[in-house]
């Protein structure tokens, strides 16, 4: 297991620093968000160092949301929310703020729980060519 | 593969409803958001429909989220955004509306972009005590 030494999550999983642990295995730990943005809030996380999206190797990837949906369940089946938002902020412009990936599992249980998206559409932005047009590029873009 | 007759990513994945398409695999699909939130705003689905996380097996987690990564990347490196969100929304209340698993991979380019999350901290509504208790209680939960 690779670590970080200024990691806060990877002292977490070391135990150098106390959590509220919720699950843990080979691969993955998660424990509750001290923000608890709605009650349930968790952190699931690889234990292998890994600062974002980026660069996180489709092994670690893998092994990491494979048991996200056990862990998505125990906390549907203790509190009964009645719907689940999984949220990854990659860098501090998306709201990322300790450098080791992490999936939130933030259990909702209404209007002025505590959570919500703001999103802009933006579909008459763009014609159906444009859209062909930026998949193209990006599809270029895709590392084998 | 398992479809299901009347889900729209099912046909988008069969080619019966059209999209702009980042990547496709043996297991996973990817095409643009039509609402474009933000520019290159993709999702990306397994190909085996499930309905949302807490149904989807631990194998369709695990190839569907291997791949997201090099999309991540691939958006990152066409259109260079300073940071990224991955969201996914489980059950109406928390804004899924196709009922096929998915994950938006929204690149970010600054305030006023077209996304932001609402939080609000209810860390001192909960003692180091409260804390133990949920995580203990949820991870009971968690099915073997």
């Amino acid at each position: 297991m690779e670590n970080h030494e200024d990691c806060v999550f990877c002292k977490i999983v070391n135990g150098e620093i106390p959590s509220a642990k919720v699950y843990e295995d080979e691969f993955v730990y998660a424990f509750l968000d001290l923000s608890q943005v709605t009650k349930g809030h968790t952190l699931v996380i690889p234990k292998t160092h890994t600062k974002n999206i980026y660069e996180t190797p489709a092994e670690v990837a893998k092994e990491f949301f494979a048991r996200v949906p056990k862990i998505a369940n125990a906390i549907k089946k203790t509190y009964q929310p009645i719907g689940m938002n999984l949220l990854n902020n990659n860098e501090p412009p998306a709201d990322q703020s300790v450098f080791h990936l992490h999936m939130h599992l933030i259990p909702r249980y209404g209007e002025g729980d505590g959570y919500s998206s703001n999103w802009t559409v933006h579909e008459k932005d763009y014609t159906t060519d444009d859209l062909q047009k930026i998949a193209a590029e990006i599809s270029n873009n895709v590392a084998e």
